[in-house]
């Protein structure tokens, strides 16, 4: 069983392969500052960082000690790594003028078919990191990467250079990929959402906001501990409908927060009805 | 002007206060759980839980060192502070049967104003808990207490024993209360259902929704740095048309979440308008 892996986890010479790698990102935004930051504190080299427009990638480059390039003619061919880490809708049009005939082509999106990324190289796969990222902040805990690639040799590599930056690596194909982004929004995009709407709501009556921040933090934190079903409280649960009609009548002049009091409500009246 | 807070800190002797409080806990459920054993905690004494079926309050009365009564009648009429922790469609019924002469009475309530204790006492208050409390777990961190009373004198007594169990104390309101309570269903009831249904969601599909933790945990934790407003990402905050398409057609056979989805990925959309 030894050797057997041995065997596997050997690279083949296509890819260059070295426990460091020669990254080269193509975008310059959160993805690509965060992910890069990680590799370079990783001990990996970060050898160029594309941006259509170079002064937006001034600072990152700087940061992670890469040359700029502005145009993909100029893209190094000895990297080991193409890191795509721009706007799901770009990748498309990057492709198509994009050719990476050694190393490695990824791209970092949730909700993207690795197969995008065909037309402009054979060695292809995915790592999207499931947190939400910005350049100003490093996230203080790892986070999952989930890696794909098109072949056996390519999920090894990913999977190797994925660890060395996160202790949370597992494979996931396309459509566990675009699942796992779907649930990622409904629990950060649509959480901060309501976030930022208590947060107008006490803005609006003159309430500190931050006195709220203890149970934001204990909401998520007891998940460790247990289910989210298994911790759900308040009136909708209880089914207590003379505080529910108390909150929409302060909800009067703010329509769009009384829709969802009503929609979010009836949803956990309905889902823990009888218990 | 120290003299003058000397002179307002001084506390009636009606109170007959100590700074070690004997309490009566009225309910036996999770707030009167946490809030007892947190007074203990901090020196104070619990005299007696009622509750009208004893066998419930025998775990916490056995856990505060307090004896356990089912008829008011036998009420102690020498503690300083009656605490009632029932569920708010229950305070009108106990206060019916209630007389507290001595000492003050309060309710832990967020949307009950504090006048619903009057017919069972002349000093009233509240200490109210701006955290989602379960006896099974005591919060990691300090959490609000927002008190309310009736007297001054009896504000400065509750502020000063809500200050020996939180560092997080200030007065509230009715109206103050019952907005924050709104705010805490919304960021907490409303986000908790959001895991719930994320989870569900996910076990239906074979994935695992732990890898989602991190997330949700770095959701909840970037609010000490930084607005809501500022942190907000996905989708629907970039307009991604496509992909939100997407995501709803994976929700096809989960029409509660796909409406939730719907509505809440329009209000994103309305609120980042032309960011």
């Amino acid at each position: 069983m030894g050797s057997c892996l041995c065997k596997e986890r050997q690279h083949p010479a296509t890819f260059n392969y070295f426990h460091f790698m020669k990254i080269v990102l193509l975008g310059a935004g959160n993805v690509a500052t965060v992910l890069g930051k990680m590799a370079l504190d990783a001990g990996h080299t970060i050898v160029q960082v594309y941006n259509r427009t170079p002064a937006k990638a001034e600072s990152i480059s700087k940061m992670l000690g890469a040359e700029v390039i502005d145009h993909l003619s100029r893209l190094s061919d000895t990297a080991d790594l193409y890191l795509i880490a721009v706007a799901d809708s770009a990748i498309a049009s990057l492709t198509e003028n994009l050719h990476v005939s050694k190393g490695i082509l990824v791209h970092t999106a949730g909700s993207v078919p690795m197969s995008a990324l065909l037309p402009a190289s054979k060695n292809i796969g995915v790592i999207y990191p499931l947190q939400s990222l910005r350049s100003s902040r490093m996230p203080a805990a790892p986070f999952p990467l989930l890696v794909d690639a098109n072949t056996p040799d390519g999920l090894l590599l990913l999977s190797d250079f994925a660890s060395s930056l996160s202790p949370m690596v597992s494979q996931a194909n396309d459509e566990k990929r675009l699942r796992l982004h779907l649930s990622a929004v409904v629990v950060n995009n649509f959480s901060n959402h309501l976030y930022t709407l208590a947060k107008d709501y006490c803005t609006q009556h003159e309430l500190d906001f931050r006195l709220l921040l203890p149970l934001i933090k204990e909401t998520a934190d007891r998940l460790e501990a247990g289910d989210p079903t298994d911790w759900q409280t308040g009136p909708a649960m209880r089914n207590d409908e003379a505080t529910m009609q108390q909150h929409l009548q302060l909800l009067e002049s703010n329509p769009t927060l009384a829709n969802i009091y009503r929609l979010i409500s009836e949803s956990i009246r309905e889902y823990h009805r009888g218990n």
